[in-house]
């Protein structure tokens, strides 16, 4: 299904710049509070030297229990958006900007404190990852990610070669519904090759995907939906839609597509991403830092990663950074449904995980998505807590676990942190979220 | 429909405090901040003084255009729940009360901003309101509180004589769905007999009714739908809900209301109320005044409206004040859309809103009933702003007005106070909520 595809990449692209590598560890992140209890790492791992293409990674380690607590991959989706701008910066990492976009204050709630945490810019061409052969651009798309994103995997392996036997973990959300499974399918595949040729084994134990785009039209299906039951669109546009819209084939007629665009425009300028939350209003003074999100966090990213001090302190040369970039695609299967339900098969551990309050890829989505693969039902559903109070729902599938996080958005972390951080630490430790 | 009529009674009800009446204006509120700028009186109306039945209201006048602000009465549901514990003290008054349950702080947001503002503690039996003859409980029911409501109107503009003539509108929220519109309708049936008589006529121009029970059957569906799509509850008590609940005839079988249980228990213990918002929780801070509403205010305007100087201030004696009342409802027709119907028919204005946060009576619920009624749409569903944001959406039916308030929970004004001030400023202006 083209249509939403397209509207999900234009969303999101913007402008790719093109920089030099360097590789260094231990970046003293600039601006950064005092106290830092961590070690942290940035830079670049190539991929191929001839090309000259290599991806950029930071890499947090826990303050606490570092060479016990399992190794975590977090991916950002888009397609074409930085792990290091959204992940790192605005959800789950150890810190977020301050509103001058030149300082940072510690995320209480950052994942490292359970996991040594890498954040990495997918594929080549977002963020500071790069390839100096322009023709590869013109093939990326989701093959190319996968496998790439497994070669880095391997090669930062070498690098670190104390993780080589950790537990490790793949998670991320919205456009990584796609990326997640399918490295996870890559390296399950590699595996066994690597194995008998003595190569490195990546000891994958689990995938979490958040808030994920998962099956085309089921997902498209979902938002809908969730726009009508929401209260966002009109008993019209509704009714239309669910007359006109074929979810089955996914050839949408144009009478199915004219309700659509009618639901589009009556939902208005909200934050879909979190259909609570304001949207960044220059002419209203920013939130203090604290547990509220603040909707400006992205032009803080933005000014903050493009400050030449920072890009020297992440061992990436003077770039234009942007949070989205690469504006084709050349292959996205129309269901990941068929990579999930081979994971299934393999005995990893395999959570989607929902923020409620998302109107782009909203839980309806995720329900539906699930529901397709007809997965009897383990544990039924019930509520979940965090710091006394109900952090979401759970319902476990065989081979598979469903988890909501209440009154959470697109970027879970960001809304949510404690609870996101909660429902991670039960994730990692392969328990369902607690009970009370 | 018995079922949820006697839950929504038995969430609410509460012991019941007879006390001796006085009634005397201008209170100096207790505990209230400098620089009050506006006129408050509250007391007794008599309605019988042989049987001793009084109801007991706190009026609260505009700092400003005070003389031609219109004029208007609130009303909360339960049945049984008092509009001074509720509306006046955590919702639109002019002041909330501090965490210590002694001392106010002003509401920015207080209605009577726009309009002078009543808050009725009725029927005899709430709150401060009594009767000295104990019959009178026995046959408490919407009749009664239409009635004595009415009554308490055409005796207090005896008192407030320069009130008679000032447009009146009638405001309330949840049960108020059926106090409303019942109000309403009994106003315009005796303002016929008043004028013949030359006696009073209540100059009516229209209701708001918030988050209202309008209907039993189509609210109870409205209900379960919404705790499904906010992904509340799990989808086999969805579709169980769905194959075994009549809700044309509202005869529930014993599978229906299994599966209706069944949804109940997996939505755990959250504020159904308000989905998103955090139980109180004594093992936690109360969160400062502010704009975000203390889920403990109930716990502090028990205290509060319990100290013998407020009482006193009041001009309401000692008594053991609680927020809910009454154990027994002898009279609640099952639907109030024939009063509706019957309301559009007299021209005034008619604007049914509800916060989208309220899982109790939600948007659903009101969607469901206002479709009931197969009016045509004059003004398609749009979003509405408030203070450069998306303050929620409107929907502009033939004789009746939809807005929803973003982000509100079921009492609307203690979540968004901003947005339901704007929102109650253009209802009282006689205009559709701004575009932008």
């Amino acid at each position: 299904m083209n249509l939403m595809m397209i509207s999900l990449k234009l969303l999101l692209f913007m402008n790719l710049s093109i920089i030099i590598i360097t590789c260094k560890a231990n970046p003293n992140q600039q601006g950064q509070p005092e106290g830092v209890d961590f070690d942290q790492y940035a830079g670049y791992i190539t991929l191929d030297a001839n090309k000259g293409k290599a991806l950029f990674y930071y890499f947090v380690e826990s303050p606490q229990n570092s060479s016990t607590n399992p190794l975590l991959l977090w991916l950002n989706g888009g397609p074409g958006c930085s792990s290091l701008g959204f992940g790192a910066m605005e959800e789950l990492g150890p810190f977020r900007i301050n509103s001058d976009g030149r300082t940072l204050y510690r995320n209480p709630y950052a994942w490292n404190n359970v996991a040594n945490v890498i954040f990495l810019e997918s594929p080549a061409g977002v963020g500071f990852s790069y390839s100096k052969t322009s023709s590869d651009y013109a093939k990326i798309g989701d093959s190319i990610t996968a496998l790439d994103s497994y070669t880095f995997l391997v090669k930062w392996l070498e690098r670190f070669p104390h993780y080589k036997t950790r537990d490790f973990f793949i998670t991320g959300e919205s456009y990584a519904g796609h990326y997640v499974p399918q490295l996870a399918h890559t390296i399950l595949s590699y595996n066994n090759i690597a194995a008998s040729n003595h190569q490195t084994v990546i000891n994958l134990k689990g995938i979490a995907v958040g808030n994920g785009w998962i099956d085309d039209n089921l997902c498209t299906k979902g938002m809908y939906d969730y726009y009508w039951s929401h209260a966002l669109s009109s008993d019209e546009s509704h009714s239309g839609i669910e007359k006109n819209c074929d979810y089955v084939s996914g050839n949408f007629s144009n009478e199915c597509i004219k309700y659509m665009n009618m639901a589009d425009v009556e939902v208005g300028d909200i934050d879909i991403y979190n259909i609570y939350a304001p949207l960044c209003d220059s002419s209203s003074s920013s939130k203090s830092p604290g547990n509220d999100f603040d909707p400006c966090s992205d032009h803080y990213t933005k000014s903050y990663l493009n400050l030449p001090e920072v890009q020297k302190a992440l061992h990436a040369k003077a770039t234009n950074w942007s949070s989205c970039s690469l504006v084709g695609w050349t292959d996205s299967p129309a269901s990941i449904l068929p990579t999930i339900n081979r994971l299934i098969s393999s005995n990893i551990s395999i959570w989607i995980y929902s923020g409620d309050t998302d109107g782009r890829v909203p839980i309806t989505s995720s329900r539906y998505s699930i529901n397709a693969l007809k997965l009897p039902v383990q544990t039924p559903w019930r509520s979940w807590y965090s710091a006394n109070q109900v952090g979401g729902y759970v319902v476990g599938y065989k081979g598979l676990t469903l988890v909501t996080v209440r009154g959470a958005g697109h970027t879970v972390p960001s809304y949510q942190p404690q609870r996101a951080l909660t429902m991670i630490s039960y994730f990692l430790n392969g328990e369902l979220p607690p009970k009370n």
